[in-house]
């Protein structure tokens, strides 16, 4: 029933990632069930299972019925676990980081008189996060006995099996080595997990690890790991909602099974209620998406470059990288889940004479591996890093996957620079920019499809620091970066013509370099300067851009306004969030009608 | 010989990491005497043992020997690696990423047609780091036979033996597990590290590790970790110089067994020239340190927080800890050279009723467990991160320590307050401000003694996103943060005073709020602004000050100077350094003379 209700909940969010939920639902029923006791507590450290524990924690009556409806949506159930859900223990999404923070809740418990067992599932490509490995060397004897980590070993990781894409090699012998209490068994069967977990609760003087063996997509035939080839195959029931064939016959399998269920059990029959299926709006047929023009540029750039070497950390679907890692496979470097290991890596390529292209989403690549891009640069040497998921939209994952803190985190990095294309048209240009460029430098992706009305002005070529005008305007001039704070930026000011103002519209795809020259001619005739960050406000590019402009030490300071995020992105669907976050083109245009209403301009 | 020469090296440094460098010394003597080919590379991933490395390069003729005089002078030999230096393959000083480094050269070398091997060498206390496991789980086949590891397996870490601090257990089972061919043998015997690398020469299906027994502070009777009683003990000679008296002993007993070793051998008599001790110029007496009073904060707040929880990472000396250590054992959590699972930690322990209290040298602590402290943000508990060694002082060490962008790494980080006290009397207010702060905070201190003017004003009381005025000014105001920004500030202040310019300075401990209504009022008056970032100035709290003040829109903007770093920072004596990127009081007056003398006040 649990498998139904999240595949419905993924169906109707749109997104979300069956493939794992179904492989853990056995084992969080159990846990549920028939094993955890009052105070008890279970978290996913991987956490993109979250619609199959919201399903268990709707059937146990711990959570609304109605939530199955709102999976991704605006105050809503999150794309990943949040505290601000009852029962969502910590947030989760990145991985790595979930035995750390069992160990510290156990701690914390043992100092202040608290006795809880805790439950951590973990993926198994999760497993090649360094953090995970600090994490297991180090356990208190006195917290030992109330861990248990249970792996939820589908075998799968994104979209490739994780042998072939990093293999754990033998993990019970690891986890021994480490010090843990291992077993290795079934995660589906409930006969199974039941001795299973009575033979853990017997282990008191070490940590404790189950490795459970199961099928990613468990529980839909066609959908299960174990009917592809793995050695070839992609797994694609990872992330991402169901076709709509493939979804009701999904149903109907489940269904099936649970009207023999009930026959064999004699339980009555269960009522499977039918809804009108959602209106969902199109993509409009005019979006467009940057990572095919990023694919075409990268894959142009490895004819010219043969020392190129493409680095990824589980993410080459998203990324953009098949074509690549189909034409140039002796220079595609899958390094697992392991951002730290890959960026090092890169910095031992280009001292040896490569030139190493790292990928990965914004959120783990600027972050995760913060150290390693600051040492790396120290070395002066040439290296791209390409984020991709950048900014708050997608918006169904959550806060740990929106990334809008990359341009704080390594802006201030010496001599790396970061850009931001706004259009396909951009992408090339700046990438060959980065290619070119001495130095470190990073290369910040939008990757959903949206419209936009940008259009570079022909023979335009990028020029370090300095933005190009898309539009004219007299009463203000709105600087920005990016597919989305572009595209709304045009679009606030098409509404404010109509209300008869004059906003014009500037392209500064350099998101920490401003040239002080360029910035003091664009504000010389315009009463007022709007920056637009697609991103957090405080560290953001508004803030090089206003601080520049204030060093400029120009004759006559335009009035300014600085528009970002204030705080954590919320989760939804993406129109919502923008519109909560007042990004959406009437509050922007709004916002920025109320700042030009205000004052006088500066005498 | 090579001993003598890195003990004279640190002494005359006055810093610099004996016991590392006597360990590694003869696993480097019979690599780079005996087993290294031409073109094969040699690097520590470690990196403080760089004083041994660079004796044993001078030994071979392969750096000038005037070199043995300028270890950590500006100009002379950097503190930790830095490929600036011939010799030096890879720049590393942060532990555990040089298995990574290692495997992108080979694989670049693999693309380009290139073969050689890699001997890395690793600390123990290093394999705590999570991105050593990341980096051992996924080797390239093709690579594997030119890989070596050597840990210097020496039991000790900083202050205390591995085992006391994050027991690594059976070391062997591990990297067996995680599929490499180990031997363990001891690390000081030619004969025994002749045998041991010949037959890991052999080895070509696997990457290679030898664990290789080493004693830390090897070569001096009364420096060698097997002389203390590691239980209880703390090993004295990690980092810093040697006493005058501990210098001569030393110097005495290597000499002896010279003099004894090459009648042995019948070599023939070494030469070792005295040269004269030079000036060292004291502390000065009224110079103040932060810590002392951090250390008196903290036990304060212990006893009125019965939840509060201190968390360290190997670094209980240097950040005051010890008295903590010992008064309240059941509540100081050493996690060992591991920020990420320590920052997790602390996020589970603040979600379950604790009240962290998380330590590490600033360029650590921003920068490794950068989304980990994200992470933490966004479950909005209480968590305290305090970071030592802050700013460009002292600047023996290098870049790696060196912390000049933790405002750019973790100020965006929504919701997280960065405060800097600017003498010891503001210490406990800004740390009990951030205990009261229902949400993360980090407090970023100075580790060095300092001269400093700074007085605060009786009843002083910090508030958020204020300043303090410390020097009326009308000519202009610099605002800066810190021990020393705010201490060459006032003593810059005073120069210009004697040029008959009056400059104010102001005292804004707030690394990334500004009040703007404070700010404007504060700029009414002055005709002109300086910030002033012991930190790079890209991401700064310039930055921060600067776009705050645009966005004011106050009648009337002063001229503005934003000042900091502007490229890697240089290693060197503090003085030299201070000199070098114009932060003396000398270059400070000069570069604000030139500012204010500059085209006239704005109209």
């Amino acid at each position: 029933m649990a498998r139904l209700n999240a595949l419905y909940m993924i169906a109707r969010a749109g997104s979300g990632h069956i493939g794992s939920s179904f492989s853990s639902l056995d084992i969080l029923s159990q846990l549920y069930l028939a094993e955890m006791a009052e105070g008890d507590l279970f978290f996913s450290s991987k956490g993109h299972d979250a619609p199959g524990l919201y399903a268990v924690l709707i059937g146990l009556g711990r959570m609304a019925e109605d939530k199955l409806h709102v999976l991704r949506r605006l105050g809503g159930l999150p794309g990943h676990p949040d505290v601000s859900i009852a029962g969502m223990v910590t947030n989760t999404g990145s991985l790595g980081m979930g035995i750390s923070k069992a160990k510290g809740m156990l701690m914390a418990d043992h100092l202040l008189g608290r006795r809880r067992r805790i439950f951590v599932m973990t993926g198994d490509g999760e497993l090649q996060e360094g953090q995970i490995w600090e994490s297991l060397l180090s356990v208190p004897k006195d917290i030992a006995a109330n861990l248990t980590v249970v792996v939820d070993h589908n075998k799968f990781q994104s979209d490739f099996s994780v042998e072939r894409t990093s293999s754990l090699g033998d993990l019970a012998a690891k986890f021994a080595a480490f010090g843990w209490h291992v077993v290795r068994a079934d995660g589906h069967d409930p006969q199974v997990l039941a001795k299973t977990f009575a033979e853990l609760c017997d282990v008191t003087d070490k940590p404790k690890v189950f490795i459970a063996d199961t099928v990613k997509g468990k529980g839909v035939s066609f959908m299960e790991g174990t009917s592809i080839d793995s050695d070839v195959e992609m797994f694609r029931y990872h992330s991402g909602a169901p076709k709509a064939d493939e979804y009701r016959q999904a149903i109907e399998e489940i269904e099936a099974r649970l009207i023999k269920l009930t026959a064999e059990v004699g339980s009555g029959a269960i009522e499977v209620r039918r809804t009108e299926k959602p209106v969902v709006t199109p993509v409009p047929a005019e979006s467009v998406r940057l990572f095919p023009a990023y694919t075409e540029a990268l894959l142009a750039a490895a004819g010219r470059h043969p020392e190129l070497i493409v680095l990824d950390a589980d993410l080459s679907l998203d990324m953009g990288l098949l074509p690549f890692r189909e034409s140039h496979p002796g220079r595609f470097v899958e390094c697992g889940i392991a951002e730290q290991d890959m960026v090092s890596r890169a910095g031992g390529m280009a001292l040896a004479g490569a030139l190493p292209v790292v990928h990965s989403f914004s959120c783990f690549l600027s972050t995760r591996p913060n150290e390693q891009i600051f040492n790396n640069a120290t070395e002066r040497t040439r290296i791209v890093y390409v984020g991709g998921l950048s900014g708050v939209l997608p918006a169904g994952p959550g806060h740990s996957h929106q990334s809008v803190r990359e341009i704080s985190a390594i802006g201030g990095i010496p001599n790396l620079v970061m850009v931001e294309p706004c259009c396909p048209e951009e992408v090339g240009p700046l990438f060959d920019w980065c290619l070119a460029y001495d130095g470190p430098s990073f290369l910040r992706l939008a990757s959903i499809p949206f419209v936009t009305a940008a259009r570079l002005p022909a023979g335009y070529r990028p020029g370090l620091g300095a933005g190009v005008t898309l539009r004219g305007g007299r009463d203000a001039i709105i600087v920005a970066a990016g597919l989305v704070a572009v595209a709304q930026a045009l679009a606030a000011a098409e509404r404010l013509e109509n209300d008869g103002r004059s906003i014009g519209v500037v392209n500064l795809p350099w998101l920490n370099r401003v040239d002080a020259g360029w910035l003091a001619g664009l504000v010389a005739d315009v009463p007022a300067l709007i920056t637009l960050d697609n991103h957090f406000r405080p560290g953001g590019q508004g803030q090089y851009v206003l601080a520049a402009l204030a060093a400029a030490n120009v004759e006559r300071m335009p009035r300014c306004l600085q528009i970002g995020l204030e705080d954590v992105p919320p989760c939804g669907r993406n129109d919502e969030v923008l519109g909560e976050i007042g990004l959406d083109a009437a509050g922007l245009a709004d916002r920025i009608a109320h700042f030009l209403g205000e004052a006088p301009a500066r005498r």
